[in-house]
């Protein structure tokens, strides 16, 4: 049997002090000194100023094509008293870089010269001394400052440098950092097929790669070690006597009882922090072994990313002499309320995008261990420890995930799932790859919620009225008064019951649903899916309440298949596709309308307009058909423009 | 004798016409599809979308540590109704990851547990289904979207793409680009010590090749070619023929005489583009040769970036498949009227710092031959082609040559230069990395006007009053009404005339000047050094307009010296630290004090705090007398405190 103790963080710090704490023991640690070629110095950064060698030009020379001469010689030339020079004497054709022979000291245009016989050329203007020619030392002057210390340089600062004969200096090394991922049941990123229940595929070494590298660091990824203390003590002493300039040990510091890090960080040296009253990333450790910084970087995938931003992106540049860039951001308005913990500095991802002019922030609901929020997510937005959450409608600072000229091109689409939305998704970087579409899966009501909050560009819905049998017109009606919108056909698509491969509880019909032996699997109230289950369970007389696992809910189709899939339920209602897609039975109960709910503000955006196009192109077309499932005879046409009052222009179904 | 030519630009485009032309040709190009390892992508393009292969986490596992339990048997559990269940068989310890064992179907937290004897617990409250479960595919589903084709890939996303199992995928390979330099009296950069008159050191193509990098793509910099039609066409021919995706043929592509490149790509290919109107930059070239861009990029070193900057980097965007990201850009004030050419779009760099809380863009005067033009500057401001010039205190918009967060860590001096300036601006660094000094050399005067006109923390000054012998002060009460400021010493400084080493002519007073067999430079009108020169002149009777070359007028020290060390003058006037810089003679006139003159609105400003720390500091001193020909006894005593209209609190010097 196991032990339980925990780590409790009697001695947490606010983010603030332990920023603090941290940049007053590991600030003025630099990396060592090493002499780079100018030509391979690219963002690298100086440890001594740079001095020119050379004079830039080095000699006087002609600015422009032409004749250099002695200015002297041509005072008094005018239209009416023109001065002939003779060639090779007084004057001496030259281009542009050529050298000034000695004794000239200036140098005229081609264009305002006559050529007279072989020999002779005329002028009407006299040239004043040193006209169109570079003086030496115009660009620089031997011996003066070209860069200063601790200077990251730039492609033009390796042009100037080299101009001057400067051919290699000094520099900071680029910091090494020994990374360290452990964990008992870890198996490595190459090895994530054979992953077996209780084991957990280690990525954490790759993103912290790739952010070491970003700071202009020099990764080095050893194999995993196991979570014991022993080993754990092993590999940190390895980390430290290695030439690494930090070591990082990812995992092993969340309060579980394989907890060893900061142990063994305390017994070979010294524990500065730990734990962080921050959100994710609490339990980050920062200490120093043997002079060098050692952090224990919190496992879960978006406390590692945090952890890392907060305090080894700092130090890997202050290891280089300078601090570390801002990160961009933009205003937003908070598209809805936005809870957080007094007493914890906390870091909410949200989309954005650009609705009718305002700039939404949205938060992504989800947890520190889910990757792909940091991929869904075109920012973070960073809810101070004073703040207990944040009101929505509030002016907020959302640090930015992408290029903040992308802004403009995020489509943001809430509501039901489909999987041809991801189709259209792909498809629209292939059309323009600035085109970014941030899809948030609420269900059919909460798109039309959203769009009423002016909180999304379009919505998908499929929305049955059990008493009309028509998709989503009524809804419409109900919850978008003031609010014009277009519905716009997507696709047909059949509706059915996921069960097991070869169904082995032979489910056949939705009576087999109330069988005890039979565990169902739900979608959340408010989506379409559920509409429809709720409304053929009723036309065929079958009491919910009679359904096992009827009060356990997926947000996705593609949820409700995995939950089939690994057993947990033996049934559930989806889409055809989602069934395909992980090669389980389908059970077909009905066909069902998809619709794109298109606000009228954004119909004519070209954004929209390219999803139109797709959703019209054939490629789409066979696309989705391959998928199975669904009808896309009518897919793009028009069925109802709604004015916020009444339906325009309509087409029936 | 040369053969003067000049291709004239007939077929001249504006920027927006030859972007979009440049872009209808290549923006369909690609780089040839590879197959990259997933932990060696980051900042690598998909070229196909990547879906999941594996559901992450792909088992229910406990989210914390305690116990599983089935949720069933916990049912009715309260503080009046204890539940206890067995150890080993209704629940089973977990720690965070762990998977849940058969059956089990929520996690009850440990701190929720109480431990009956050695086999038993006891809960007082009912674990709802599912609670404290990560459930399968939580975070990704198998077969979801992971990312869509066309997508920069940041470290997160190698995350989520190892999470899900998959180890290698598709990606647009970096484009290759072959960058020829040419010219026929070219020294490539490693040589450039041995550079001869008449002979420039390459060093466009390290710059090329930088940002190469910079925009994702592998730089193939070859030898320097000759700048004949021949050696041109053998070198566009190797350029096209290589696996590079992209060929620049740097300089030659000026209306010099040297100039084939156009003919070349002409008679290989064809050229889309020859001459566009902007500046830096006009004279670039665009062409494809057998279906490959090709670009003659200009050989000044602004124009050559610049050039690139507008058709090279998107270009190597678009082959991976993405747009170029838009420059970082902030709002500013422009500080002086900026003339510009109708027609013309044109570039200017500037320095930008706030001062009085606002920010001030200061053009920076220097041609597109001046590299170090961009080392110097903060941003480029863009004057589109419709606008003649832009007026002072227009608001601008500027494009960021350094992080704009640095913007408030800029100090702008304006006005006189000393040698003991670079040491400060090279010492600030030290003390904190993100303060930049930007100085601009106008002479003493300069200063005190800009500093009358906010547009400088800070002026240098040695502005001798003729009349009372006195320095600065009586210029600061001219110049300076309503402009509260403080004279703070830098040091006491030699000026003395600079000769050639040995002093060939035996120049050995300021009557020498005179002798019509030497040659002088002088300093610009307004600055500290002409002022004292006249000064002297006058009381030794000597009359100015005998002396060869007083018109003739340089803005520094440096290349006062610069003119003496290249013979172009016999002497000049400047301080003793110029003429040891250069390894020139120095005949000793007189000593003078340079003073900082201190905006004081800045004087509270923590930079300027550093730089009086520094000033006041004895690695500071001993560096400036190392220098020789300073005197550093009275550094840093605050001379005059002036509040616009009188002296307060003064000490006489």
């Amino acid at each position: 049997m196991k032990m339980h103790k925990r780590n409790v963080y009697l001695k947490m710090k606010t983010l603030a002090e332990a920023r603090e704490i941290w940049e007053r023991r590991t600030g003025a640690l630099r990396t060592a000194e090493q002499q780079v070629d100018a030509v391979s110095s690219l963002g690298r950064v100086t440890s001594r100023p740079i001095r020119a060698i050379n004079s830039v030009p080095h000699y006087h020379g002609a600015a422009m094509d032409g004749y250099a001469v002695k200015a002297g010689d041509t005072f008094g030339a005018g239209d009416a008293t023109p001065v002939r020079l003779r060639v090779g004497e007084s004057a001496h054709p030259v281009d542009t870089g050529d050298p000034l022979p000695d004794g000239a000291d200036a140098v005229i245009m081609i264009e305002q010269v006559q050529l007279v016989g072989d020999s002779e050329i005329e002028i009407r203007a006299a040239a004043f001394p040193w006209q169109h020619v570079r003086k030496v030392g115009e660009d620089i002057v031997a011996g003066e400052l070209l860069l200063p210390r601790q200077h990251l340089l730039r492609p033009a600062d390796i042009g100037s440098i080299l101009a001057s004969g400067v051919l290699a200096f000094g520099v900071f090394a680029k910091p090494r950092v020994f990374i360290q991922p452990t964990g008992s049941e870890i198996v490595s990123a190459g090895r994530g097929a054979e992953a077996k229940p209780g084991q957990i595929v280690e990525f954490n070494g790759a993103v912290l790669s790739g952010m070491v590298v970003e700071c202009g660091g020099e990764p080095v990824l050893v194999d995993d070690s196991p979570d014991d203390y022993e080993s754990l003590k092993k590999a940190l002493r390895e980390g430290v006597e290695s030439s690494s300039d930090v070591v990082l040990i990812n995992a092993g510091s969340s309060a579980g009882s394989e907890d060893y890090t900061g142990a063994v960080i305390e017994e070979l040296g010294e524990v500065l922090i730990h734990g962080v009253a921050m959100m994710p990333g609490k339990p980050v450790i920062l200490g120093m072994v043997a002079g060098k910084p050692v952090v224990g970087i919190p496992g879960y995938a978006v406390s590692t990313v945090m952890a890392f931003e907060q305090f080894v992106r700092p130090l890997l540049y202050s290891l280089q002499g300078i601090h570390d860039p801002a990160f961009p951001a933009v205003s937003a308005v908070l598209g809805r309320k936005l809870p957080s913990r007094l007493g914890l500095e906390e870091f909410a991802r949200v989309i954005l995008g650009r609705i009718d002019g305002r700039l939404v922030a949205l938060p992504i609901r989800s947890g520190a261990g889910i990757i792909t929020s940091l991929i869904r997510a075109d920012g973070i937005l960073q809810i101070p420890q004073e703040q207990e959450g944040i009101e929505e409608g509030a002016e907020v600072e959302v640090r930015l995930l992408r290029p903040g000229d992308r802004l403009d091109y995020t489509l943001i689409m809430i509501g039901s799932h489909d999987n041809t939305i991801d189709l259209i998704a792909d498809e629209l970087k292939g059309r323009d790859s600035r085109i970014h579409l941030s899809s948030s899966n609420v269900g059919s009501l909460g798109g039309l919620m959203a769009l009423q909050r002016r909180q999304a560009h379009f919505a998908g819905s499929h929305l049955l009225d059990t008493q009309t049998g028509e998709y989503n017109h009524s809804y419409v009606e109900r919850y978008l008064k003031n609010t014009p919108v277009r519905l716009v056909e997507l696709v047909m698509r059949e509706q059915g019951l996921l069960v097991a491969k070869g169904n082995p509880k032979r489910i056949n019909k939705l009576e087999d649903l109330l069988r005890p032996d039979v565990v169902f699997i739900n979608r959340q109230a408010g989506s379409g899916t559920r509409v429809l289950l709720d409304y053929h369970l009723e036309r065929h007389g079958l009491p919910a309440d009679r359904i096992a696992g009827y009060d356990q809910e997926e947000f996705t189709h593609m949820s409700v298949a995995v939950n089939v899939l690994s057993g947990r339920a033996d049934a559930g209602m989806a889409i055809y596709s989602s069934a395909k897609a992980l090669d389980l039975d389908f059970i077909p109960i009905c066909r069902e309308r998809y619709d794109l709910v298109i606000a009228e503000n954004s119909w004519l955006d070209p954004k929209i307009n390219t999803v139109l196009d797709i959703i019209a192109s054939d490629s789409f077309r066979r696309a989705v058909t391959s998928m199975g499932g669904y009808d896309v005879s009518n897919s793009g046409r028009i069925v109802g423009i709604w004015d916020g009052e009444k339906w325009k222009n309509e087409r029936k179904d």
